[in-house]
């Protein structure tokens, strides 16, 4: 049986492992300063294929191929998927993976959606209900612009506190027994609502999110800080990785030594024009699942705490007026 | 530890309990013949608020408040909730429940998010995770046409093989330790796509995904259609209805004698105008929760099967000629 601990941290009953992941990308990001960390990048951001969000669907099925490939399994050795993404309706997980006939879980958790999924997969895995389970998530930036923001054509200006969503997907293969890295606790994140209104800074709307899982799995779990070589944050960017700092800082957690951001990793600030750093589902996704697995794997990173943010709303909340609620989910793995 | 049983359903260690649930429904929804069953109805179909999508938010609210009520709890005691909607961004379940401060998984299923969320709380709280998680879903005639179909005020004609979208919304409490009904077994849905393209015809897009989970469970099990006292299907309406029978007979499978659907008994196809049956989320959510509910506890059902589907699409996904994918979640309750 998995345990709680203090109020709202589980523990694995057994450690689950992350047995492969893979990551994929697009062209700006393979331009990046993890451009050689994916385990594919695609110059034409199409993929080939007729509109943006079936290119997004791509880069699931891709992620998830290269993910099957490097375990040396077929689909039918997976007992379950879960998967989501930004999309209305949640289409690229759809249609990136109807093909696949695996039982399937759509999940909905914005840009925390690749540690909710592997969340979620670790449980079910650890549970018994599944032996294997694999967590799927992306995003792409033409989608994404289109539907949350301005066509593509229309050519906006950008306001220093936007975000750039990524192109790219992540895809992870949890197994109740394989090696490292493996997943050990999870802490489950809360709504939380500080009432930010402004849709070009997610960044502010998800960091009380990521402050308020952070402080609950240290208070659960009675760690500190200085036991991790790493806290990673999805996609808070340059003013929500300030503002997360800041909140901890009242609270007396000083992560600055060992905090970084996916969406500060992804893009260069200098050469790449992304005011305040990558976003999306496909950001924490296509990173975690390259770069920081492959850490884990060959012990350059021992122990870490994954904490992907999501700001929960959509373009009719914000036309009404509604606030940007945000969540973060919380995973800790260690390497071995 | 939970258990496979044949390729993929999943037995839970101990049976599950839906210790209380709670259906609230709308105007037109107060009128049918489950007028009476639902634990609360509106006549006023904005709930006293500005947009149909607060109201949809305030009908999960009340669903979860009077849930609560029943089983004489306060948010606190409960340890996850997991809900999901068919608004974009599933708005509803984050603005419906954002004040609980409940450690939130969004869920994404469409109109399968009924069976989705309670099958995902139930392993959740067999595993050891959680000691009592909440299941939510909700959907509302008047956001969901908007979003999906026209405007409300354009007064568009409807096709025979067009539903109604339930206004309503569900929600249920998994308890480790509570009395019957119980959730037993699971069969999670696999995403089937047999090329519909009409967004008018939703049945018809769901019913292999139906037909396809039934057909595992009994392949799993062993077991008959008559062993059950109900074979309880989502939204497939008047024309999915009949095509699951027609598919299942086609494998050897005769249920009529003991199916019904919640898009078929929550309107009266004679007074009601509402062509092939409700649907929506809060069909089977609302349905569900209060009157199948209760017909468990007062042991007038003892073995049912609840069959949630969920076409896969939006708009944009139609708009671009993609096919409607569909996915159906099982849930096997007895009364004790």
């Amino acid at each position: 049986m998995a345990k709680r601990i203090g109020s709202s941290t589980i523990q694995c009953s057994n450690p689950i492992s992350i047995r492969e992941a893979a990551g994929v990308a697009g062209q700006k990001e393979s331009q990046g300063p993890l451009g050689s960390c994916f385990d594919k990048t695609y110059q034409d951001d199409l993929l080939g294929r007729e509109t943006w969000e079936q290119a997004e669907s791509a880069l699931q099925s891709a992620a998830v191929s290269l993910m099957l490939e490097k375990a040396a399994l077929q689909p039918d050795d997976i007992d379950v998927i879960l998967a989501g993404d930004l999309l209305n309706q949640c289409i690229s997980s759809t249609f990136g993976l109807k093909d696949l006939h695996i039982p399937f879980l759509g999940q909905y958790g914005a840009c925390s959606t690749m540690a909710q999924t592997i969340a979620v997969s670790s449980l079910l895995t650890d549970s018994g209900a599944v032996n294997r389970a694999a967590a799927v998530t992306s995003s792409h930036f033409c989608s994404a612009e289109r539907q949350f923001r301005l066509p593509l054509a229309y050519g906006g200006q950008r306001t220093p506190s936007a975000q750039w969503t990524v192109t790219g997907a992540g895809a992870a293969l949890l197994d109740r027994s394989g090696c490292g890295p493996f997943v050990r606790e999870i802490t489950i994140g809360r709504i939380n609502d500080l009432h930010i209104t402004d849709a070009n800074n997610m960044g502010a709307a998800m960091a009380p999110a990521a402050a308020d899982t952070l402080l609950r799995f240290f208070g659960d779990t009675g760690e500190s800080p200085a036991h991790f070589d790493l806290i990673l944050t999805g996609d808070l960017g340059k003013v929500g990785s300030a503002l997360l700092l800041e909140l901890l800082q009242r609270e007396g957690l000083e992560i600055s030594a060992m905090h970084r951001d996916c969406g500060l990793m992804i893009f260069d600030p200098e050469r790449q024009d992304v005011h305040a750093g990558g976003s999306g589902c496909g950001c924490s996704g296509s990173v975690f699942c390259s770069h920081i697995v492959r850490q884990l794997k060959q012990q350059q990173l021992h122990n870490i705490l994954f904490i992907a943010t999501g700001a929960l709303m959509s373009p009719t909340s914000s036309q009404q007026g509604e606030s940007i609620p945000g969540i973060a989910h919380l995973l800790h793995i260690t390497s071995s």
